[in-house]
C-alpha cells in the first residue's frame, strides 16, 4: 500500500483525522502504573486500548524514548506491535543530517522499527532528504511551518526571491513529493492563517498538524483552514494527560471524543 | 569547569584540534570482531585505545548507535565509560523541537548519557533551543553552515536583510550564546572561503568542523582559514574505516596521526 492509501484506509476506518501523541513520560505516569515491569509500555497500551477506535494514527515523540534509555528499544517495539495494524505510525524523530548518515536513520525508523512515516528537518537540504524518500510506503513529514513561538526566529525570515523561508521549504517539499507522492509537511494547528495559505499553496500534500488542545489551537479553526486537503490532526497532552489518576485511560478516551 | 575550559584543558593535553568521530556501523565492522559479545563496543575501545593521546574529543554519531536497536543505551554508555575523563564527548544528535520535547532530549543527552557536548538543529528557533543552553558545562554546537552539497538548499538562501541564513543562524548562535558561553557553531570544512568569513563574523564561538577526510576537506585548509579561534575538527571514516582488516585500529591511529 502506498503512503497514500495507508491514510485513506486509516481516516476511513477512524472517521477522524486524529493522531494521538504517545509523548510519554516515564517520570509523569499515573501512580497506579510504578509496579508495572515496564510502565511506560503499561500506559501505552492501556492508551492505545481506549483510544484506537478514534484515531486514525498514534506518533510517538521520540525523545521520551531516548530518554527511557535502557527500555528504549524494547518500548518502542512492543508499542508499535501493540497499534492495530491498520492504524498508522508516525515516529516523530525530526532527524536530518547527512546523506550517509540520513541512510543510517531511515534504517532504524523505517526498516527496524518499521513506522509508516516520521518526521523530518528539512534544513540541510535534498541530499539529507532523499535516503528517506526511497520507499512508496514510507511517508515523511518535513517540519513547515512549526507551532511554537519561536518560529518566527528563521521560519518566518523573508527571501530575495519574495517567499518567506517556510513558503520556500514547502515548495521544495512539493518537488520531493513528485516523484513516490510520500512527503508531507508538518504545519501548526497555532497558525490558521498561515494553514490555509499553505493548503492552498500545496493541496496535494498531506499535513501532520500539531499544536492543538495544550499549545493553544483549536480543532475547528484546523478543519476550516485546512478545507478539504489530507491531514492527520495530532493532540498528544490535550489527550494523555487528561488525568493523572485511576481512570487515566477513560479520561483520555473522553478527551479524544472532542477532538474527532 | 565550564565548556571553554573544558576544551582549552582538553586540547592542551592532545595538543590537537582532532575529533575522531566514532560512525560506528554494525553493518561495516572488520571480521575479526563478529564473534565479539558487542562488537561496536568492542570496536569503539579499540579505536579509543589507538587514538586517546592524539584526540582531544570523540564524537558519536547518534544515527549508528540507534539502529543497533537494543544495544542503543548500553553501547553508548560503555563508549562514553570508557572514553578518557580528561577528552570531551560529542552526541552529534542534531535534535530541536517544541520546549518540552527539547528538555526532554536536554534530559537524555546532557544528564542521563552526559556528553560534554551535542549539536542541535536551530530551524524551529530559541525557545526550541534554550532547553538545551541552561548548563554552562555542556555545549551546544548549533548547525551553521553544513558540510553537505545540498547546504545550498536553504543555508545559503538570500534573505532580504542582506545577509545569507546560514549567517542569520550565526547573529543568532552569537546572541544565544552571551548568557553562559556554551554554545558553538558546526561549519563544514568543505567550505573554506565561507568558514574563514564565519570565523571572522563570530570570533569567540568554538566551531566544530566535520568533512575533513572522505568528504572532501582538508586539514591544512581548514587550519589556515580557521586562524586562531577555537575549533574541533571532526574527522571519521578517513580514521575509522582506514582498514577493515585485523590492523585496523593500528590503521585508525596511522590515519588520526595525519589529521593532528
Amino acid at each position: 500500500m502506498t503512503f497514500l492509501e495507508k491514510i485513506k484506509s486509516a481516516q476511513e476506518k477512524s472517521r477522524s483525522m486524529l493522531c494521538v501523541g504517545l509523548d510519554t513520560d516515564h517520570h509523569k505516569l499515573p501512580d497506579i502504573l510504578r509496579t508495572e515491569p515496564n510502565p511506560v509500555l503499561a500506559f501505552n497500551k492501556a492508551i492505545i486500548d481506549a483510544t484506537s477506535d478514534l484515531a486514525c494514527c498514534y506518533k510517538l515523540q521520540m525523545a521520551y524514548y531516548e530518554a527511557y534509555g535502557e527500555r528504549f528499544y524494547e518500548t518502542v517495539q512492543s508499542t508499535l506491535e501493540y497499534i492495530p495494524k491498520h492504524i498508522l505510525t508516525i515516529g516523530d524523530v525530526k532527524r536530518g543530517d547527512i546523506g550517509a548518515t540520513s541512510e543510517k536513520y531511515a534504517y532504524a525508523y523505517q526498516e527496524m522499527f518499521a513506522f509508516d512515516a516520521i518526521t523530518i528537518n528539512p534544513l540541510m537540504g535534498f541530499d539529507a532528504a532523499e535516503p528517506f524518500l526511497r520507499r512508496e510506503d514510507r511517508g515523511v513529514f518535513f517540519l513547515g511551518l512549526t507551532s511554537n513561538p519561536s518560529a518566527r526566529d528563521f521560519e518566518y525570515l523573508e527571501l530575495t526571491n519574495g517567499k518567506k523561508l517556510y513558503e520556500e521549504i514547502t515548495d521544495k517539499v512539493c518537488e520531493w513529493n513528485e516523484p513516490k507522492k510520500n512527503a508531507g509537511l508538518v504545519v501548526g494547528a497555532t497558525k490558521p492563517h498561515e494553514l490555509r495559505a499553505l493548503r492552498a499553496r500545496a493541496p496535494e500534500l498531506p499535513f501532520l498538524i500539531p499544536g492543538v488542545g495544550t499549545q493553544g489551537g483549536t480543532i475547528e479553526e484546523v478543519k476550516e483552514a485546512n478545507g478539504k486537503g489530507i491531514a492527520i490532526v495530532n493532540v498528544s497532552r490535550g489527550i494523555i494527560a487528561a488525568s493523572k489518576g485511576k481512570d487515566f485511560a477513560e479520561a483520555a478516551r473522553r478527551a479524544a471524543m472532542t477532538f474527532v
